[in-house]
């Protein structure tokens, strides 16, 4: 009730003030609902996640760090799809009206919707504890979605970028070391690897992002299309930073088992590998083949002198641990 | 971690096996996102509302009741474009895994979901104070959206149902009396009134959901229109248990003021009366005119004896207060 408190209209306004517009969109905020347009013979694309403070970023996380956050973790479900992003809405829990927090959050919010032609449609604003949920809404090609349940054995499987990075970050933060930079921005600020994804329809015969670590997020892509696969973490592709920053047993273990990545995991029949090697040129992400799908069940791990063993049951989270899976849709 | 605390994948899998499907999910629940098809010619509608424990609901809410209006209240904001309801999403935070709190939950959720057709193609699951995101998606054909923005001077102002239940129910809670049954059930179980929006296609010029009480939302129709209205609130619909639990001073301050009867306010042409009456036949909605739309702006009251005073600001909740108005999308 202080003179830094708005109510929720004032921050409705404030919000669709900043909300960016497409062609598309007959209705933005400012109705009961939204209205907007798909292009003809295509599918629309749903993915949606809640970030809840102390659970999923700690309380003192720059806001602009989790408005940020926020929509890109929603934009790299749909990028795992295939799809084209195009709207999204939001819907934010705070405490109180704070409009300078508000603020910092939609410029990183805003930023990645615009860095990918995102609009901002709807939403909701409440009172709580501090809590985001961002649906964002995109659309493919009919038929052209990127399933966890199309790998087929035989096929590789490929990893986007760098892996463990921000896990590094996690890692260092809570030793209390000193957090290096370049790994925390992959921690505070993933990019979603949407023209990737888009790169891939046709190649890939299945794809996730890796929100979870990758051997947990790869087995989902097992378990749906009742395959297994063999691993080897010496491809893992890693950056100069991590590399520096741990032992080699600890940063693959970031790799196998950390999270919040975002990179694309995908598997394509070894015949596709210049359609993809064509993708990851189009689309400015690096590749590496990191290991095959086999028909036989589970997930293995070849080390360096060819020993093959089962893979850890680790990245595997559990809704009482302190970060949960995020998972599906 | 007790026997009675699922890991989110369980929580998932229970929500899964329940979550129905139509023809036009090309994938639901178990992906990095939900993937659907809209009818040819038809533009999708999205809305999303938050609720949150001790904001919108009491902590002793019974858990289907939660489910119910979670669900129901999105469906309302469809329901005032004219839209089809057809899918949602459903983001649930919970302070922990509790099996047969969820189970209740889906209980009241999945009555409201199956009552209008709609599947729940995706969502997630957290950890932290309890809260429910439901995102609503419908579509309805290119450009018939029943906006709050198309009120036109001579139009009449018509209501659907009864006004001012579900704030009496409330109430009498808040007062400590006995809360009548069949006002407690327009609170707890709201229906929101999706086949007289469809009906109203073509006919209506405007049209809100009554969430924030009746002055409220008529204002967003008559700021975002650009017109005036005069309201006769002897004309209110008023159910006989209303009547019977308050003296007419209360019972017309609820009517005008208080929140979530989730009945449609719209305004038509005069000409279209009969097409009213067709369209309140059609989808079993008793529908009562209750004013006009007029070029002077503002929002006014006619008394029994023909005397008019500008409307009192009541309904315009702010952020802090114990329940904030609900808008847009």
């Amino acid at each position: 009730v202080s003179s830094r408190t708005d109510s929720e209209f004032d921050l409705i306004a404030r919000i669709r003030a900043r909300a960016g517009m497409r062609d598309d969109v007959s209705l933005g905020i400012g109705d009961d609902a939204a209205v907007v347009r798909l292009p003809a013979g295509h599918d629309l694309v749903v993915s949606t996640d809640t970030l809840n403070v102390g659970v999923h970023f700690p309380a003192e996380t720059a806001p602009l760090d989790i408005g940020w956050k926020a929509l890109a973790v929603s934009l790299s479900d749909l990028a795992a799809m295939g799809a084209n992003p195009a709207w999204c809405t939001l819907n934010l829990t705070m405490p109180s009206a704070d409009r300078d927090w508000l603020d910092a959050f939609l410029d990183g919010f805003l930023a990645v919707a615009k860095a990918h032609g995102v609009a901002l449609v709807g939403g909701d604003t409440t009172r709580g504890p501090l809590s985001v949920t961002v649906t964002a809404h995109g659309f493919l090609p009919r038929d052209a979605a990127l399933r966890r349940s199309g790998a087929q054995s035989g096929d590789d499987v490929w990893i986007s970028g760098t892996l463990g990075d921000a896990a590094g970050a996690l890692r260092q933060w809570r030793d209390g070391s000193t957090v290096d930079a370049v790994l925390r921005v992959r921690l505070d600020r993933p990019v979603p690897r949407v023209a990737l994804g888009i790169a891939l329809r046709g190649i890939a015969n299945a794809c996730i992002d890796v929100s979870d670590g990758l051997l947990a997020d790869l087995r989902h892509v097992l378990d749906e299309s009742r395959v297994g696969a063999e691993l080897e973490p010496a491809w893992l592709p890693t950056s100069l930073e991590l590399a520096k920053a741990f032992d080699e047993a600890t940063r693959i273990q970031l790799q196998l088992a950390g999270g919040d990545d975002y990179e694309l995991c995908f598997t394509a029949p070894p015949a596709h590998a210049p359609a993809v090697m064509k993708a990851a040129k189009q689309s400015g992400a690096a590749l590496t083949r990191i290991g095959r799908i086999e028909a036989g069940q589970g997930l293995r791990l070849r080390d360096p002198d060819g020993v093959v063993s089962a893979a850890p049951r680790i990245g595997y989270r559990h809704f009482d641990a302190s970060r949960e899976a995020r998972d599906p849709a």
